[in-house]
């Protein structure tokens, strides 16, 4: 009767994931924790309630009391541990992106096919964001009329330590290339990629794209903006714009100025999003029906787009998005 | 293992809190629903999963595989329910207000007191918003310096179709009586009310309350506003404001204008308040630990002021708030 | 040709006239700039390109090279004043209020009656605001529905080193009576005055004032405000609601937060109001045509009430506002 | 000792110029008004109080009454009328664009520097708006680090009637190209154009300018956008960011809406720049001090980036922008 769920991976995210699931997502029961760093899955799973610790993920993933996966591991290891559970039959949630390589990519979506079944949801948790969902609800109704451009604004405090700049469009940009192509109902043409060269080597890196729908998604990924985490985006259309807004409970005004502040990290600006899009998957996968989030294929094609992207970076030329024919499995 | 709830009441906020407690509370399992119109019970109970439908609130209380109770009924009936489920022992979740008259509230202090446990919340769901929240946290870390007035805005789409003014005090206002007390951790002095002669029967009232602490609390409940269901306030402290921001998703331009979405009634504005309120008494419950919810004795705060405040209405005079001692039960 | 303005008093405010007058009011010439002080009179004459530095107000009155006043001097002088113009037959530009007392501002209005001419417009330059002006014009049209209440916030970075209570009520509150009285088209009935115990000497004061016209106007001046000179209202209508907003030219992030800016003090907020309530001040004495400034009559009006205000915060009781009826020549 | 202007063209534009000079400008004297349809010449001089209508632009350049020129004639006027004001030796504010041909535009500076006197303004109003300033002053200041970036949006209600793609770039965006170029303190390398094909033949113009200094510098020009008059820009420094903030004087409340007004052209959203352009261009020529007005020099540039931007439209590359060095004497 309970739904029993294993996370792989007890670093941010996944302890994110556990307390989500402890905390806000009814019909589970969060059954097991792996991580390489058992003190560190030994906390997670003390501050959740979770019923196990497990050292290894294939013991996770073939443990007969855990019915589906969570992967939050480092993101080489999504692709694999992907493939263990689809080997395993289970519904695995896989953080984002689904691999760096297309290859591994393409390795996924023919296991799944193989298997018979859709068992992948990817972590695009910005799907189920409020605002992008109600901006996507007024465009599919028509209030805007069609949509020509998709402005977005991808800002981080800093950068990881190690950072270069194809991390800006493997590592970031990707939770931008899937929303929009999302939200416009359309795969990409071509992307062309610019940085400001005066900002040295965390400079922000400003992608153009075309879709094959006609549209342009023009993204800024500034992973050492600074100031604050922060998320934004205007849709045009042809009869008027829309901006996300993101969450902010106060307005403050102390020594000349009023104030609003913005969260250091991503987990308070998507703290909805996370939620909506944990009890969709635990849903959808309980009921056989689907939901809004990413599939294998959604994660292969956030991840076409950013090696066009890497290509566009090095070369400075407009580079075309390769993308093999969308399976019928798929649609 | 599982806690089971039982909910009195299928009306708008009773279907809300059922439906709040099967998606958004882990941890619980719905055991009943009771309405006098059973069509409305067994409406509830299938959109939400709940187990049985039960015709008469008694039934629902005193059944074994209820443990614990939320009284979502019409307001005449929270008192004599709130005792009911005292002389069962069981814990309930009571919808706002306690009640509408002291003595029915104080009858309800002395059953509770009698029975030597603290078994009831009220809904001031307020206390769990996270604007009102952020606002209480800044006051207490003493950003804002100490606190002078707190300007409140409480505005309805439309009145009720047996509006009268009282009800402004006695059914809206105690939202703010409460969430204010708590904001400032003070009990009220006095209260003086106006309203402006051309709004006709269903104008705005508004309210001037000194607290003992020495703030001045100000509050406008404006029951026909028509523009939206909006509530607003702003804590005025010595070395700075800080406002309340309401959830907004997006910002459209259209037609030669920029806008942003109203609700049209309480719920979109307060749905994390209600998801947390109701999170934090199944938590408060099992683990025996206080949330910053509502106790009987401030229910019966909010009913002695709105008594005084419907006493300044027909009075035209500024009315002392009269409050018995606070039992060191309640402490 | 030329329509030539003497200036009577140097400070912050006369300085801030003759700015105005030499830089965006076309039209005129700064004939003459006269203060106790002549080295401060000598400066902004210099900085103006003023003709003459007069050291004595009847010098200025008198001369026959002056065609209109304005008088910016300590608040003691602006009825004496005001009157000497008016004996002189000369136009009157008078910074608020006319007077402290309503027996002062009563003879001005004899005086200027028995002239027969309107000489006199006091400087409630909040008329000329474009966002006042907005939503008067929006109410005017009916945008609105009937006006119900004008809820009212002043407030002062620091209070002045002799500050009294009564001075929030005279001084500051005037601005808005008067620009209440005139957005709602009606005069006040009585008003009750309020105060939070905890402010200490410079406690905000808060008023409710009831219009013979049916609305209430509530007001807190809060001298003491500390975090930015800030001026907002809401205009409350049976259909909607109206704010002002300040303006501002930047939102900037900056370390974890979105800061807009607030001056210190009143000059940036209504730099338009004061730019064009002098122009309109100089086309209605050139071309005999009225504008929106307020007369002789709207600064008595405004007088009246407070000294109301003054008996009310006194006495903790409801005061009526008592008004002679107004003289046929002011209609 | 009055300064006489004289304006060419009694247009949308010329009209706005002669109302701004006779109602917020002192010192001046408009002199004549000149359109080739008198009608509307007179017109304008009945509502300015202009003294003469002069048929003929050369009549009114050399009118010796006439001290300085306007010139807000059709855009290909622009750079004869201004070779004919040089030629006279007479101050000219020329509006923008000083020629869409760079051609043109060396011309001047060639007349310019021969008659040994700098006398050209060029009508880049934004230079003035307090917007722009502010931000600007931030960056001199280093508040917000280097900068990186600078994102602009301009949009227009609706199209004119023969709009093509190139006006976006010729005509629109050089507003955007000088007032970035001013921010940024440098000139421009290279530009890319880009559309989104779905919105035909008035689809926005997007464009990505790198400087020679090392900053993007990307304008989106949206000449159907129809919901409003809406230019915004962010400047992206290494520190923060900041944002213009268009003037709104009013947030309404109204049918389950908050809602801003947008104008429906440019002259409310920059009617502050005006006035402070044509103030300074006066004092600027009377006084002999320059003010932060753009130069022939500066209109030359705007038009090598908008030639360089027309071909980049056309070949859908990155085009080099090409400009001569700039001559000593506009240094």
């Amino acid at each position: 009767m309970t739904f029993a769920i294993g996370i792989i991976g007890a670093g941010v995210m996944g302890a994110d994931h556990a307390r989500i699931f402890a905390e806000e997502v009814p019909g589970i029961v969060l059954q097991a924790i792996c991580d390489a760093d058992q003190g560190r899955a030994r906390k997670v799973a003390d501050d959740t309630g979770a019923r196990n610790v497990v050292g290894d993920p294939p013991a996770l993933i073939d443990d007969s009391a855990v019915d589906a996966v969570v992967i939050a591991a480092p993101d080489q290891f999504h692709a694999p541990l992907t493939l263990a559970c689809i080997a395993a039959g289970k519904p695995v949630l896989c953080e984002k992106p689904l691999s760096q390589q297309t290859k591994e990519c393409l390795a996924v979506l023919e296991a799944e096919e193989k298997r018979g079944k859709r068992l992948v949801q990817i972590g695009f948790m910005r799907r189920f964001d409020p605002s992008y969902a109600e901006i996507k609800a007024m465009l599919d109704r028509g209030d805007l009329g069609r949509a020509l451009m998709f402005h977005c604004f991808h800002r981080n405090v800093a950068p990881a330590y190690d950072f270069r700049a194809e991390m800006a469009i493997c590592n970031s940009a990707p939770h931008e290339f899937d929303v929009a192509r999302w939200m416009l109902d359309s795969d990409y043409k071509s992307i062309s990629v610019f940085r400001p060269p005066n900002g040295g080597e965390t400079a922000p890196v400003f992608m153009v794209l075309e879709t094959l729908g006609g549209h342009l998604v023009n993204i800024e990924v500034n992973i050492s903006a600074t100031y604050g985490y922060d998320v934004r985006g205007e849709l045009v259309g042809e009869k008027g714009t829309a901006f996300l807004r993101a969450p902010v409970h106060a307005d403050v005004n102390l020594g000349l100025k009023q104030i609003n502040a913005y969260p250091a990290d991503w987990r308070p600006r998507f703290v909805d999003a996370y939620r909506q899009q944990n009890r969709a998957w635990v849903k959808s996968v309980l009921t056989g029906k689907p939901n809004p989030g990413a599939s294998a294929w959604d994660g292969y094609c956030a991840t076409a787009v950013a090696e066009a992207g890497v290509e566009a970076l090095k070369t400075g030329k407009t580079v075309p998005v390769q993308q093999i024919a969308k399976p019928k499995f798929y649609s």
